[in-house]
């Protein structure tokens, strides 16, 4: 605690006017100081905010990390001067870090909210996620944790049109999340003018019903209804509450109160002066809301270990994505912490292995992939370790959510199935061709690409002890066991798997492709060339050394072959690589999915796209004449 | 019309039930012979289908390219025998081709349909895309052809799950889409196991008319039922329809119907047998529906060229996003095809500026970031020309919609402002630092970042003939003006900014990063350093040749420097070409956005993320020791 005074606590509704006024206060100075931010959207919630924080949210603030918190997620993060405020009233962060830190680099108060807070749990900005990351939290509390703590949001209308919002509320009813409550400041303006609806809280409140959501409208600015409705919401049952709230934008500065062309403007210093005149200046209360109700850390589940690793004997074939179902069955009982997650096409990615062995942390998501990536952030919240799998290509559909989750710091693992065009006869639509570059591109991620069932087995259990988004890239069809039992793969290391000094070309491929490039080997041994064959793996973090070593021996010809557009994957990592390292000569052959893919199957599509055995047969002799 | 036979037309309910079995037996037929598929998915949308081609769509088969036309999209995809079952009835598709082609190599019945076929508006396959692309058919329907043919769309049970759904629904009572009717298969049955609502019709219903939809439930097998649901739905006013059938998977054999684990699953050989005998067997009907009740195109609308090209004197500072905005106003007044819609930003992107000039051809799509692409695909689908915009960041929010848009063959373009750190005091949330990796790699894209505002007309003009997916990266704050009014912008092409023929050192960028580059080589000359700079706007396609003449001219020293994490971007796209060209020696040094930005104002982000003129000028400096 900052702050060494005693601060209220059992707070009246006239403390909270009070409260209220202070936030108010000082979201304007917050943002006028900084000269940018958004004081007109954190002026319509902060009667919402003071009654929530003042009589409701359980939380010990110098204890964030206590399991028995509330939790309060700003799905609505414009509004971090209202959440800052909140901050400073109960005393973690000073008036002058509020006033000197707010939106300045280096600082910790960004212009939107980020774990780098230890009060933050996810980061928001981009709209319509907090709740959805909300529900993973609440999916958390009610079916892992069993804690009582309750998980409240902050939305805004404007994100109310986003289709990720109704994702949300479908799972929040369809999960039965009593213990989630979401609070929508409806001040009926957005940032280029009139929202869809309006004040019009009838049209919410049908919308929010329908999907299954109990819902309370209130005047979000009359304190005693509020008080009413937090209470009301608070009490749990087996629905989601959304609290529908007529507010005004910019409410207590009445020269701005409900005018168009205020969103994201700090006030000029002048009128700011005015506008604090107008709320009574500024207060410095010091205050504290309840402490949770109970004091318990989760019940401790037992690992079962019931399900040995799986081996795989060299030569049989085996789907990758076949290999982590059952790697993650294996893992699930080693580490209760473990949980799994779908967009519902579980007996195709093989998580079904997982859920029938532990149905108690598998969630099935639906075909809702926004919902799954922030169920898995949600989840991560709460120290479990989420592994969320759909098809490689359906990622693209959460990739804002993906984002996020880096800058929200969560350590979620990804696991697409269905890449390139090796899937075959199922064409485009279904083909991930684009995953590695999206994967590649999000900050601090981690991108896997196994090529048989026991560097599968190895690299999943590698993924659940790894920080940040892992990613691991599976594949549909069948292919020869490789490596033997209890072979490592590192996170950011490489196999060498045909050598020889006398090596003139280096072939590299990951996943189907690399037994592609040994086909191309064997083809490019009977016409007396020796090849080097590396399984790159682990496309991020690549292993230069052996990329370097090989360009080396092998006068720097390399092909590299992936089921992959060319931009951004596996061939992107190898040249970056190595023009980052300075090797020369190099003179790399670049083989890709170039066109647009039909249907076939999959040695036909391979073969089509030039990233077949002997395509890379052929680039190799490209190199060499 | 492949066949020769006078089609039977003015079908009698006897005649549709017949049509319906054949459907059945079709897509029975062309899934066991292509030995994969979905025909359970199909036949319990037989009868629907059945009525709506026998009876309700207005539509001239030997004429798909006719404005008239209504228009059948297959949200649910993977029902493609059956779509190709009634391309055989109606007899442009031939049983031959059927038989032989569905799901094969070079074949255009691909697994999921896309618009190879003529009569195929958007390739669909990634659930919940089909009706958000509608959504964009019916608002050209209703506001720009003024036209009254109608959409109907085939929806699968499951995919009401997306968010994109809703989006789509709200959008289509927004806009009051009367001409839109979507038809939702509710057989119970998802990949995996039942849907989270079974055959509860009312659960949809709820939420279908809570989002504005006149909802109408049928039984699905009931043909008088679908009759006379799709004679009311095909009769406009101003809500789109939704008709909610109770439908039976495998519906027409009894061995399979309602039964799980047929999903996705050609029946083999023997059973398929069996279940033809139970559905009568083979029918050889030929059919024809109404025609469009009217013959006639859009009414041309007259170009105003009411704003003249903007002009900037060299030297100003003018943000390129303003820029954007000001060229798509001139360019609206030179083309009338030309529409614009925006994710509630349009204050920030600047498409404002053509919103005020032509709110006719304006859509608003508020915070939905899904129907923002989906809508610029459906607009493209009836010929207009679409620039659709968001911040940079947010198109991460509906990057399957781009990628999905590109098998669509849709012509669209996308602008994101406020790309990378240089946005400031927002934070990382509203930071593009993927937009260059996640479009580079889409099938076919144009990547283009301009880093003036003459550049940016230009570019704006290049996109508007451009085919495909192109994307023009803006940036937030203003930067002189380097070009002269007139220069030419060839996409594909690059600048070279500064050039001596003692260059020892080439430093490339684009965008913001080029403003760098330039302040870079200032500092260098002052050491008599000669560099070379680059002014790679044309991201993807790149031009090879400058980067390969500057190679060869600077002893291979290349510093790229971009406002983007370093996967995939503008180092990728640089590595990529030169490593192709085979030029040696290469020695680059990339500068990118490496660690997770905060908040702050440009120039401090810009520096801290290594990528401003010092840091510029210190990467040369090394290559140079």
């Amino acid at each position: 605690m900052t702050d060494t005074r005693q601060p209220a606590t059992d707070l009246g509704l006239a403390e909270i006017a009070e409260l209220a006024a202070q936030l108010r206060v000082d979201s304007i100075r917050s943002s006028t100081s900084a000269g940018s931010g958004h004081p007109t959207s954190s002026m319509s919630a902060a009667d919402l905010l003071a009654v929530l924080v003042g009589r409701h949210l359980r939380y010990d603030w110098d204890r964030p990390e206590a399991d028995s918190n509330d939790h309060l997620i700003f799905s609505k993060g414009h509004a971090s001067p209202l959440l800052y405020s909140v901050y400073k009233a109960v005393g973690v962060v000073t008036d002058h870090e509020l006033m000197t830190g707010y939106r300045r680099f280096g600082a910790r108060l960004q212009g939107h909210p980020t774990p780098i807070l230890p009060w933050v749990d996810v980061a928001t900005g981009s709209l319509g996620q907090g709740l959805p990351d909300a529900v993973g939290v609440a999916l958390a509390g009610r079916y892992l944790d069993q804690l009582p703590y309750r998980v409240w949001v902050l939305c805004g209308d404007s994100e109310m049109a986003e289709g990720s919002i109704w994702e949300a509320l479908d799972k929040a009813s369809h999960y039965r999340l009593g213990n989630l409550v979401a609070m929508v400041d409806v001040n009926r303006l957005g940032q280029r003018g009139p929202t869809e609806f309006g004040w019009d809280l009838d049209a919410y409140a049908r919308r929010a019903e329908a999907f299954g959501a109990r819902v309370i409208s209130v005047d979000g600015h009359d304190l005693a209804a509020i008080d009413q409705a937090l209470d009301a919401a608070g009490t749990g049952g087996d629905q989601p509450t959304v609290i529908l709230a007529r507010t005004v934008k910019g409410k207590g500065f009445s020269e701005i109160e409900d005018h168009e062309g205020w969103h994201g403007k700090a006030l000029p210093a002048e009128q700011a002066e005015r506008a604090l005149e107008e709320l009574g200046g500024e207060r410095d209360l010091l205050v504290r809301g309840p402490l949770p109700a109970f004091d318990r850390a989760p019940e401790p589940r037992p690992g079962s270990a019931a399900t040995p690793r799986p081996v795989y004997p060299r030569g049989e074939k085996v789907a990758t994505r076949k290999a982590y179902g059952e790697a993650l069955k294996w893992l699930g009982g080693l580490d209760p912490r473990i949980v799994a997650m779908d967009g519902e096409v579980s007996n195709s990615t093989h998580t079904d292995e997982f859920a029938h062995a532990y149905p108690e942390r598998y969630f099935e998501m639906y075909i809702a992939e926004q919902q799954l990536i922030a169920a898995a952030v949600g989840l991560s919240v709460r120290h479990y370790v989420p592994f969320a799998s759909t098809f490689a290509a359906f990622f693209s559909r959460a990739y804002d959510f993906i984002r996020m989750a880096a800058i929200s710091a969560a350590d979620i693992r990804l696991v697409g199935s269905h890449a390139g065009v090796e899937i075959g006869a199922d064409g485009p639509s279904q083909m991930g061709l684009e995953d590695l570059a999206m994967m590649r591109a999000v900050q601090g991620s981690t991108v896997l690409y196994p090529c048989d069932a026991p560097s599968t087995v190895a690299l999943t259990r590698e993924m659940a002890g790894r920080s940040g988004v892992s990613y691991l890239r599976t594949t549909r069809g069948g292919y020869p066991t490789l490596y033997a039992e209890g072979e490592e793969f590192p996170i950011g290391g490489a196999k060498v798997l045909r050598s020889t000094d006398d090596d003139v070309v280096t072939l590299i491929g990951a996943g189907v492709t690399l037994h592609e490039c040994l086909a191309a080997a064997d083809e490019l041994a009977r016409e007396n060339v020796a090849a080097r064959v590396i399984d790159l793996y682990s496309v991020k973090p690549v292993e230069t050394e052996t990329l370097v070593a090989a360009a080396g021996v092998t006068g720097g010809r390399i092909v590299v072959a992936e089921d992959h557009h060319p931009e951004g994957g596996l061939g992107s990592a190898v040249a970056e690589a190595l023009l980052a390292s300075g090797t020369t000569p190099l003179r790399l052959n670049h083989l890709a999915v170039r066109e647009l893919p039909g249907s076939g199957v999959a040695h036909e599509l391979l073969d089509a796209a030039g990233i077949s055995a002997a395509h890379i047969a052929g680039a190799a002799r490209t190199l060499l004449a």
